[in-house]
């Protein structure tokens, strides 16, 4: 049984449900972060990033740092490119926005190549782009939270390779780590920054990035010192290599207990191949997508290749808003969130199946979840008169 | 009985102990970042933190953000002042060379004052400063966690408003808000930044900050745009004020455990009056600097005016380092710190005596550790024959 208090089932893209071990980490007692306890746990945490992303390619770094996810696009912008360069951002939803805005903050030019809503840019388009003018990086939404759709990482890195070589593959996996393949090595991607609180299970309050040799030589060669402090990889790279090395190192005190829960559900994740954890969260999504095909609606992800594996952006039946729906999924049990693409955002849902709620057997969240949707839906529209 | 599982006490200046209360509330189950419970929990924080600065003017802001205290400097730096402005950092120990880096990442001219470790500069000192050129900032160290040294900043900012009144006046309050007196408001500072993992009690991992409305005003007069995204004020004001009045507002998942466990430390404290608080912490830090006189030990902050009541710096005996003490209080259950100021890292240790380690009567920290310190010293002379 759990040791959790009783409460609606957290079905939302981020943050989700969490595993007991993973909480019962989280009060963890006082330690010195610069003791050797807590330098073994942080040290094996990094080492097990890597694998997260299986990567063995030692000239490539993991960092863990305190901050949410949108500090991972501070560290990108002030680290990896200069005033004045040029930079790719794909766009498939809100998130590209919010990156292409924080790259002109440190000032970079940001050149958006937009999709309809619900897809995404052509690989013909990305390669026209690129031959355009030079990139000194490329942003891709892996999957963009806002509207659920998924991005080919592996054939755009493919095709940057090919047309771009120096341009580096900058990928923001905050909702796709843990849940979508990444091949980090083998797909020869630069970065990846995610987030600690969404398919990697463990709550919010972490910055996760994986640097590759190029994006750390990229850095070392920079023309100008990096245009921030607490996002500086001069300032974090020797902590991370101290303490991946087991010697504790002091730049900002780090987030003890957030990193003793990271490392509890880093080990549960990695326990097992990271490939058996993507065919989980494909299968849930196939139960997830036909249940919304039954149900006779369509998703914001217009086509199956571009639809994400953890997540489903549901667009409502004419006439219903989300909040017509949300409170009937409330009463069930079940929490799902709201639209979030600014220009459609009152109509559609969004529902989130990831981590324990798709790979923990005892739970049932999803089924809960599909059964609770129907039922609000219905006394959604009778209460419409629909 | 501690829930907790048994452990030596951390008696470091930051992190400390923790309540169990707190860390409960660390374990907090899963919730939507901008659902009705944690909309009011979070609300109810800021209004807290508030209560904590000993302020009640409604043009002042507090701001809750994912990081360490760190970011408490990018967010002076990269807000309050512009490129080319001056700012004057009083340096009393290793964390105002941080911050003078830090205001020069982002372009501010920073000059330091500086006074022999273990003292501060003189207020004659700071007024002539501030005559000698404009300056947009003025920082100090309330308590410099590497000397223990603390600073007079209700004079400082009687000094400032005389003679220089539109400098902003900007308190590192990392080590001591929560243990050391602050009257936001009547001693009228603009700034205080702290973290979430010394006297306020609550695990590390949350960025603080009290701005006051004049501070607020000079961001919003600024001539640049804001010089970084994450710690950008602009992106975080309409959050927090969005939040404090109950409303969900998004700019990055908020860390969401994390703000439950300082809610829980924040009620705790918030409870009595703060001028208790801060007398607990005075005669807890007498009795320390007792002991260590009888001892025959000295102090690194070497003037009574100028001494940290939560934390005291004190120098090893001629031939001992720390790691001769160090173990030896590990042994006897206490965990101290080393010393971090640079020129004298080797010659001193730290003893952190605050939160419940100092105000909850069921515990005997204090005397526990020292006691443990006089044995850990009889028997390090005694191995080097001293």
């Amino acid at each position: 049984m759990s040791s959790q208090a009783p409460h609606p089932t957290l079905l939302i893209p981020g943050p989700i449900e969490f595993d007991d071990a993973v909480l019962q980490s989280m009060a963890h007692y006082a330690e010195s972060h610069v003791a050797p306890g807590f330098v073994k746990t942080f040290g094996e945490t990094l080492s097990m990033v890597r694998k997260l992303f299986q990567s063995s390619n030692p000239a490539a770094q993991p960092f863990v740092i305190s901050g949410s996810g949108t500090l991972g696009w501070d560290i990108v912008a002030s680290n990896l490119i200069e005033k004045g360069e040029n930079a790719l951002v794909l766009h498939t939803g809100y998130f590209a926005d919010s990156f292409a805005t924080c790259l002109e903050t440190y000032g970079a030019n940001a050149t958006q190549l937009k999709a309809p809503i619900g897809e995404r840019p052509s690989f013909e388009e990305i390669e026209q782009a690129l031959k355009e003018k030079p990139y000194k990086i490329i942003t891709i939404t892996h999957v963009d939270t806002s509207t659920g759709v998924l991005s080919d990482i592996k054939r755009v890195a493919e095709v940057v390779r090919r047309v771009s070589p120096q341009t580096l593959v900058v990928v923001d996996g905050v909702c796709s780590v843990g849940c979508e393949e990444i091949a980090f090595d083998e797909w020869d991607i630069d970065v990846v920054l995610t987030a600690s609180q969404k398919a990697i299970g463990c709550p919010p309050g972490l910055s996760i990035l994986m640097l590759s040799g190029r994006a750390i030589n990229t850095f070392k060669t920079r023309q100008t010192p990096p245009s921030s402090y607490y996002a500086s990889i001069a300032n974090w790279l020797p902590i991370m290599q101290n303490y991946e090395n087991f010697k504790p190192s002091y730049f900002a005190t780090p987030p003890t207990q957030l990193v003793h829960a990271l490392h509890t559900t880093l080990s549960q994740i990695t326990a097992r191949p990271m490939s058996e954890r993507y065919a989980i969260h494909a299968q849930a999504s196939d139960r997830v997508k036909a249940a919304v095909a039954d149900l006779g609606l369509q998703q914001v992800a217009s086509k199956p290749e571009n639809q994400a594996h953890a997540m489903t952006a549901i667009w409502l039946p004419e006439g219903l808003a989300p909040p017509d729906v949300l409170p009937g999924l409330l009463k069930r049990g079940v929490i799902f969130a709201a639209g979030l693409h600014k220009q459609v955002a009152t109509k559609y849902i969004r529902f989130g199946h990831m981590g324990v709620s798709v790979t923990d057997p005892n739970r049932s969240d999803v089924d809960k979840a599909i059964a609770a949707l129907k039922e609000a839906l219905t006394e959604a529209k009778q209460a419409k008169g629909l």
